[in-house]
């Protein structure tokens, strides 16, 4: 008797190397076991994401409610002129002379990054990016199939930029340009004018793009003063800024970013790749353009209760043996080293294996922030975005998870 | 006595090939010269862009309206829950099981096909895609460093798919994917079946991916129905289709899309992308979320409408002489004849120069669609975005035009 087979083959077409290689966001990975806790019941303090809870302003959802609009169109690809201008006006106001056409609005920084990348890198080329650093520009890059070159600064030193030198042993031929984030994401640091004028100076000797991810402007803490690089004589053709809504005015969900830059050409370069998404999102532009005409006085405000939250999570942290904070004056993250060999398992048993009083944490572990291999292994992001309570509440949470993590693996 | 110079180099770091690369939209790069138009008082008919002038459903203002959130928050990165809920719902209505994991909602239908690029390419890669087609198809492509290799099809033959040996002839060790746009954008063309299953033999045979764009699935005109790639059996592994609410519900400034696909390794990748720009836009996605829960009268009306235009617009071109326009039947575009030698130097003419009854027309021109050099230069597209006495007003101008430039250029 005949016998038939089915044979089946589970053929598929191949994924690019790039997307192999592009890892998980630290940020996001954990997200599932997260999502798990919550089934189970257990509250989760949710600190390994930027996502505030400082309520977005009124004025921002009043922009968009009843807008009487007929049809929802599409928009200028750089963004409405009339919301370039209110960004414009606000440069203005922090003491840059910078003209709407050396604006374009993306949908988020991240598409302000994505947008930059391509413009200035071939694949293989580098960017020189002070680790540890904002895990996405990580994504970007290798999504260009470009190279981020980390030079790693420490917990110790507070992040502290090292000398010049590190960064010129890292610059050759493939270089495009260095690329910072300050106040930094996930470091809290802030640079002050010595590193800053250390970085200008270099990416003019070498001709590279100074990239500034600027995003935390405002969350500058202890009267210490934001510099931007907008700010830097004769540097025009160099200076890059990126910047966004989503934490000034704590409306992530918008994703309305923008790049900035006097390079003519850059921002030619900018535009056709806008041109090609044709344009950012309609009602967060509205939103955007209404917060942007707020009083000073807004950031008064959000500012002061960040510094309060950042001198409860310093104080917590610092009474947990073991841990190591370092000094934090902007933003609203701070690397901290775990008394753990993998933050990476420490982080997941939280959320598999742990509870305290119905709680437990969610960090992002470190090692994704940084480039180099075996760097970070046992630090965590942690993102002050809970109300000072809760931040307390959430760091009991995480001694207790420690103190247990310790007694089960000794 | 000495001499001091001050010697000024303009100087500046390096862009990228493939941004020097990347052509400008051929859908957008005269709208300067319709500015200037404007300025000079003169109604301009918009027949370059897609953008409906078709009322956006109230649904989708009033799911935005009022909101009462008190944090304008990140979603989930592959978007919300209930909106992948509801869009599964939508294929499940037109018959085709999509699961909510098979549904990732992207910043428009530009950044889905951006992902899937992004996820299938390396550097030199190929996808294979009927010309002439959607310009950004280019941009999307250049911006990954992969090529889009050109199958003509021709206007004589109303842009049908050729012989697939025609499609076979490109295929080698370097093609991904074979890409088509249906309802065709800028042809007008509706693929019938039997050019559909022959597209899935060959990227079975090849293990290609077979993308399909079909954002303008509902606008099939005379009875004509659309078919999606999705309903093909044993072909999970390689079909992923690029869809948006932008034409569907005419909501092109909510940046709302999505890829779909059955293939879970390649969602995965898509998946990584997607959490490295965090999210899609929270407003948009509230709208759509209420779109996609109309009734099927919703879509009745319009395509009526449409309907009404095409015919409207076909008449008044087939009565213009030296015009020659296809037949269409889907999405609400024509890619037209002109009798000009150059439909990019006509096109800016008439902003420029012309002028009837104080209106001119603009339009898109031709080359751009086509990536073989030298093809489409005396084609424009027009996107029938008008109501039908308004496009009758600007076929009449485009008649006026026409004569005058010949009249000008014997």
């Amino acid at each position: 008797m005949p016998c038939s087979y089915t044979v089946s083959f589970n053929i598929m077409p191949k994924l690019s190397d790039r997307v192999t290689n592009l890892p998980a966001s630290p940020i996001r990975k954990l997200v599932p076991f997260a999502d798990a806790a919550e089934k189970r019941g257990l509250r989760v303090y949710y600190l390994n994401i930027g996502q505030p809870d400082i309520p977005t302003p009124p004025e921002f959802f009043a922009a968009v409610d009843n807008s009487e609009m007929a049809v929802l169109a599409y928009s200028h690809s750089a963004g409405n002129e009339s919301l370039r201008k209110q960004i414009s006006n606000y440069y203005g106001r922090l003491g840059y002379d910078i003209k709407t056409d050396q604006i374009i609005v993306t949908t988020g920084a991240s598409e302000a990054l994505n947008f930059i990348f391509a413009s200035i890198t071939n694949p293989l080329d580098e960017i020189i990016v002070p680790e540890p650093f904002y895990a996405n520009y990580n994504s970007f890059s290798l999504a260009k199939d470009a190279r981020v070159v980390p030079v790693t600064t420490h917990i110790e030193n507070n992040f502290a930029l090292p000398s010049l030198e590190a960064f010129r042993e890292k610059i050759n031929s493939r270089t495009r340009a260095i690329l910072i984030c300050n106040p930094g994401n996930p470091t809290g640091i802030l640079y002050d004018r010595k590193e800053l004028d250390g970085l200008r100076d270099l990416a003019k000797e070498h001709d590279l793009f100074l990239i500034a991810d600027e995003v935390y402007r405002e969350f500058a803490y202890d009267s210490s003063e934001h510099l931007s690089v907008l700010g830097y004589q004769g540097m025009d053709q160099n200076v890059v800024v990126v910047d966004s809504v989503s934490k000034r005015f704590s409306a992530c969900g918008a994703r309305i970013g923008c790049a900035i830059s006097r390079n003519e050409e850059l921002m030619n370069a900018v535009m056709k790749m806008a041109q090609a998404r044709l344009s950012p999102p309609t009602f967060g532009q509205m939103g955007a353009e209404a917060a942007y005409q707020l009083p000073e006085s807004y950031f008064t405000e959000v500012v002061k209760e960040y510094a309060g939250r950042r001198d409860a999570l310093k104080e917590a942290l610092d009474e947990i043996p073991g841990v190591v904070c370092p000094d934090i004056n902007g933003a609203f993250y701070a690397m901290v080293q775990l008394p753990v060999d993998s933050a990476d398992d420490f982080c997941r048993w939280m959320l598999d294996d742990f509870e305290h009083e119905g709680a437990t944490v969610m960090l992002a572990p470190g090692a994704g922030f940084y480039a180099t291999p075996g760097k970070g292994l046992n630090q965590v992001r942690i993102a002050y975005v809970l109300k000072e309570d809760e931040l307390r509440a959430a760091m009991k949470c995480l001694a207790a998870a420690l103190t247990a993590y310790q007694a089960r693996n000794p």
